[in-house]
């Protein structure tokens, strides 16, 4: 089955990015828990042919949907030998909890973040920004929430983003209890950004109303056109206004190891706490992220709860540090191994490149874009996102909209190139994320060559 | 490296559960990040020398600290596999989503709930109470708290637990915005369960304190001595009150698949939420959770937010339901494909008759303790945790303590059994957790000829 599965990853060029599910194969998934045991060589046949050829499609080298990394061998390998291993990162002296440490100590030397930094690796991007944004909430409360909850807070808090920013930080203020009207989204700029003057303009309205400014979340790369907040800026802001900078650099802030495009997210150390994704541009398998805090105190002192089952000992199983006590979860799997393995296969340098080779395959896309008279070009592109449609002009809105969502849904389900479509400014647009290792410069000539192939038979 | 994981497993009883990592060893993970690349065959020679003779040690067959599985091979072969297939279960239209969805539809009927409800597989236990506690606080707010946070309701809520709830719950009400002081801990009785009548007469003073009474958090088998709250009465409590009925099942939902113990968590099938953990009493690889909830839309109305570049399609990659509307990730590994695997290949009656085994496992040690007169039983043994402590007489607690630590700690320090300790009604104690599908009895024989020997030595 091992062998069988890096067969099939060789060979993914030749396969459908995606293709639809048939009906029959469908209702094999329809069948109740079983009783009894089965041959486990019937179930790897069941895997190969019933759900190995309808995966979402993202190893593949014409996948750019969402944003999500292409995964890899080792870290597939690491995943495997995680398991085995077995260990509980929730606690205990084990050399994995020496990986963990070390992986978040190498992650928080990527993002050039002091020695007295702390991170912890959790299950995704949305999960390490809850991370940091608790920990601003109850760092800025002025009650100890932990004790209190929210309700007596003296004034109530203000988080502040763009329009772009991404709707897990709706979630969180659902779940922080600070609700979605705690969150201010302020209109981005013509290029997508978080402007500093209306920033500023908005906290200081809301300081007057008699709320308590506490948090901006900047983002570094948006989901919709990887466009990046103005980081020195904001972090002067902050600084001089006493809010705490939170960054979203789930889609962005691994730029700043790639070297010709470091600069982009130049200031992004400044934060107080920052979320990342390792299945992004890293290509960690899923799913695993990081959230680095500034302050490590401030960190355990958010999450650490004293448990009589969980008593440290001076030696023994129970010596180490808890690791439950810098984000939410008690028991926590090994998925530092498959970040510390990479990192260590590759080297931090070529994952910079991969970076650098994405956004120059992202500027290519937009130059050919540039020149055709048939593609719009929809915002800037920044990092390895590009936002178009094809309009051959003389179309509304709504049958620009029809016609752009068809030639996308044809492109998957022919299984040729896998782009995703948003809604950005009030315009609807296609979007081609290149967080892929795979993709070559003739795999987005195919794509355009496509676009105009089916925009003009559809038009 | 596969091969000879497998080959580790197979001799795992002849090797020491754990042992303390060498200071050469340790010196090793101190090196800052690699800039270049090294070769595949290094790095997994450091993961054989390195990692893997320092785990944690709950593969082992005289493992029984804290509470976690075993794991097991297909699980680790799973866990590549789905590696491999790459699929983000954030969303998509995908073999891997309808894997997930039959997964926690098996587990649904494992714990008899019915068609309507719905489960979200997450990362652990304590993220799946989160998601329950989170849905309980949100339905019973009276104000819409997604939108505005819990500081407008008109009346603060209260959640109610034993004192032997798991610290989670803590962590989750801080999270959660309502603090510490909004989780009633009752004192639990002689048998460490939630006593009913003054559950009740707690609700009734804090009504009449103008409080709002929420949630009652029963547990299903308790971290410290494995107690079952009484769940049919807290149910009927909780109907006639208007209250939500949360079950922490963490430790012992699973309980409800194994024939001759099911007995014990009836009523489990009434609770609104119920959080249970795969990598605790069906052996998946860490991580993987589950959260049940009763009502479908209830549960999507807690999660769903409705994001421009997450729309909807008729047809291709984009065209199934959001997954991620039912938790708080966006993006989430293909931790379904583990448990999906492990059922079919054993069938669920097989991991009954384990839990069964375990269970009578640990009956077989409380009886021989009983009948030693240097054994202390410190509580009663209801599902397959033990909690004991050697008792020669003539000690005080403090003295008691430090010889009971000392025993824990020689028999992990020279890798012939782990146990944990805890406190339970003020007193120290042992605590052996046999969630292990590998231990036999003549393994308990030799812990206790073990905490008998070095219990002798030291006094
Ligand atoms: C800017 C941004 N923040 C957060 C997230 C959420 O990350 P995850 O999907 O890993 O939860 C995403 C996901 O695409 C993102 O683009
Ligand atoms: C009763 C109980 N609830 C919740 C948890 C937390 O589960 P997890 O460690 O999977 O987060 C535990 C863990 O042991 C537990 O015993």
């Amino acid at each position: 089955m091992v062998d069988d599965a890096i067969d099939d990853l060789r060979d993914i060029r030749d396969r459908p990015v995606w293709q639809a599910m048939p009906d029959p194969v469908r209702a094999a998934f329809g069948t109740p828990v079983p009783h009894e045991p089965q041959p486990l060589d019937n179930i790897c046949a069941e895997v190969k042919a019933n759900i190995r050829p309808y995966r979402m499609g993202n190893v593949h080298p014409r996948f750019w949907m969402w944003y999500m990394g292409s995964s890899n061998l080792t870290g597939a390998l690491a995943d495997f030998l995680a398991a085995m291993d077995g260990s509980n990162l929730g606690a205990g002296s084990t050399g994995a909890s020496l990986v963990d440490r070390q992986t978040t100590d190498w992650i928080r030397e990527m993002m050039g973040f002091p020695a007295t930094a702390s991170g912890t690796l959790v299950n995704g991007g949305s999960m390490a920004n809850i991370v940091g944004l608790m920990a601003a909430r109850n760092h800025m409360a002025g009650v100890d929430l932990r004790q209190t909850g929210v309700a007596p807070m003296p004034q109530p808090l203000r988080f502040y983003a763009s329009d772009q920013v991404h709707a897990c930080h709706d979630k969180a203020m659902n779940l922080l209890g600070l609700g979605r009207q705690s969150l201010t989204r302020a209109p981005s700029d013509a290029a997508f950004r978080l402007d500093p003057a209306k920033l500023l303009a908005a906290i200081q309205a809301d300081r007057a109303r008699g709320l308590r400014p506490a948090c901006v979340i900047a983002t570094a790369g948006t989901t919709n056109t990887g466009s990046i907040d103005p980081l020195p800026e904001i972090a002067d802001l902050c600084a001089q206004e006493g809010l705490w900078l939170h960054v979203d650099g789930c889609v962005g802030a691994l730029v700043a190891i790639a070297p010709q495009n470091r600069h982009l997210v130049a200031g992004i150390d400044r934060a107080d706490s920052l979320a990342l994704d390792l299945h992004k541009g890293l290509h960690a398998p899923f799913d695993v992220g990081c959230a680095l805090l500034r302050d490590r105190r401030q960190h355990r002192q958010t999450f650490a709860e004293d448990a009589e089952y969980l008593q440290k000992t001076a030696r023994g199983i129970a010596s180490a540090e808890l690791l439950s006590d810098y984000n939410l979860d008690t028991s926590r799997g090994f998925r530092a191994l498959k970040v510390w393995m990479m990192l260590k296969e590759h080297g931090v340098a070529k994952f910079g490149r991969l970076i650098d080779q994405a956004i120059t395959q992202a500027r290519y896309l937009d130059s050919v874009f540039a020149a055709d008279p048939q593609i719009e070009r929809m915002a800037p592109t920044v990092v390895d996102i590009l936002c178009f449609r094809f309009n051959p002009g003389g179309l509304a809105e709504d049958a620009l909209r029809a016609l752009n969502v068809e030639i996308m849904v044809q492109m998957q389900e022919t299984g040729i190139a896998a782009v995703s479509d948003t809604t950005i400014h009030g315009r609807h647009s296609l979007r081609v994320a290149i967080c892929n290792h795979r993709t070559t410069l003739a795999d987005l000539d195919a794509l355009r060559a496509e676009v105009l192939r089916i925009g003009n038979i559809l038009r």
